[in-house]
């Protein structure tokens, strides 16, 4: 079962830092603010942002947009490789793409990255999102990505 | 030159009500009215959605989210389908997949959709971001992205 | 966890004949015969295809070539979502995307195939293609999958 | 309208030796000799691939199997990238997303790859391929690429 045995390699940040630094950016990350999003869990290779419904953040029918959905799972997966980077970097996002299972319909957004491959150079992520509606949860989202390390970028 | 033999053959709109219904669908997309977006240019197969800069839009580093370019492009996609679909139906993103091509670093974004081919109950559209900075047009992201018909969806 | 309480729920299969449809589905595949890969598990929703290394197969490295692992794993994920699909339809794949993680480098390549969302219409699976070098296993590639269930086929 | 004016752009290589180069990196492709597969046209940031229908090519309907389409489509959007990038580099591709808007029914697939935004270290190409059937040309698929510059390396 190859599977497990490639899941049982533990990650390991490359800078002591790595918390701060993460949650420091997410909190210059201005939309997370319009939105009311909120990084809700963090650890190497991992992020958790969880966004609460509002009327504000619809489409035609009254769901979440999926634009929405993007912004908080691409942040969840671009911080989840973040945490991996070494210092005076900083990380982009080169490409994700996103397939939508099921209407993001629900009182709550939850929004997973995962790093899945943690290149020197290039980070591939996951991400999964789940709608939770009283209480009861629905997989809405799940998004695969390429991150990039950007070298030489003091942290500002 | 295939491509130049496949590009002549116009799009042609299955709903004599299209460009209402979709100025209608877009209306109802409250995150638009939220960021700011404006529907700017309507055809069959085509649609384009501006979106000037806010401070409040941005990531880390003071660009536009690649959250907010996935919403305006997502929506100039699947606008561009939806001008193309029957009376009585509904438009739904499946997937779509974003290259960030460019930092997002303007005082506007203009992104297009374009419908490249009207399948039935498929829809497959491009997408194109362009950042405008002091009159200079950068190309900042590319999207490609399949769409859902659904049918039996009354215009509510 | 939301993600464990979503892998828990069954998938169960539509059509009696589901074994005998995919496998014979398979056999038809010419390029299998062509490349060497066989059908090596299947059950509702999975699929797992073999393929060893042959020189023929090869990108200018040596290396299984990019378009050879998308050639197993594409139906890897393919037959995963048939296997669910009722009577009298078809599988067709709409898109995937697919993450080269490692070199394929290796007497052996492992595609894994999974449905993770098994709508009516649209089933999306997800594959997973491992690299087996000296029994030592590297996971090499990524993909996410829409497919589509054409219905109104014969079995021909 | 800004589309135009990025497509002005002309793509310099960066190697004088640049189509030798590509030529000799295709000619090691030893897939394409096992499934008949030419180098067609070559120029800076383009590159076309043809490849004659066999019947040892097929999925089980009978038309070109997709990983067969994404093979040399792959090829195509990769040889694209390579005739940009500077001496003792070679090419890989990071990801591709292919959309399969028609069967690929026909005496012949045409690959088409072309370089969308050719960056230092990540080069985005797309991708299109037609298939022919008694002379009449169908867009059966579209990719979207990104492609590393590996550095640091000998043309062996």
């Amino acid at each position: 079962m190859p599977h497990k045995a490639l899941a049982a390699k533990p990650l390991e940040p490359r800078d002591p830092d790595w918390e701060a630094k993460v949650r420091a950016s997410f909190a210059r990350q201005k939309v997370m603010a319009l939105i009311g999003a909120e990084l809700t869990a963090l650890a190497p290779g991992r992020c958790e942002i969880r966004l609460p419904f509002r009327d504000d953040l619809t489409q035609q029918n009254g769901f979440f947009h999926a634009g929405i959905t993007s912004t908080i799972v691409d942040s969840a997966g671009g911080y989840a490789g973040f945490t991996l980077m070494p210092p005076n970097t900083d990380v982009l996002t080169v490409e994700f793409k996103l397939n939508l299972l099921a209407p993001a319909d629900g009182e709550l957004l939850i929004a997973e990255g995962q790093v899945l491959k943690p290149g020197k150079n290039l980070i591939i992520a996951r991400g999964e999102v789940y709608a939770v509606k009283n209480g009861s949860v629905t997989h809405c989202a799940t998004m695969q990505q390429t991150l990039m390390t950007m070298h030489g970028k003091e942290k500002t």
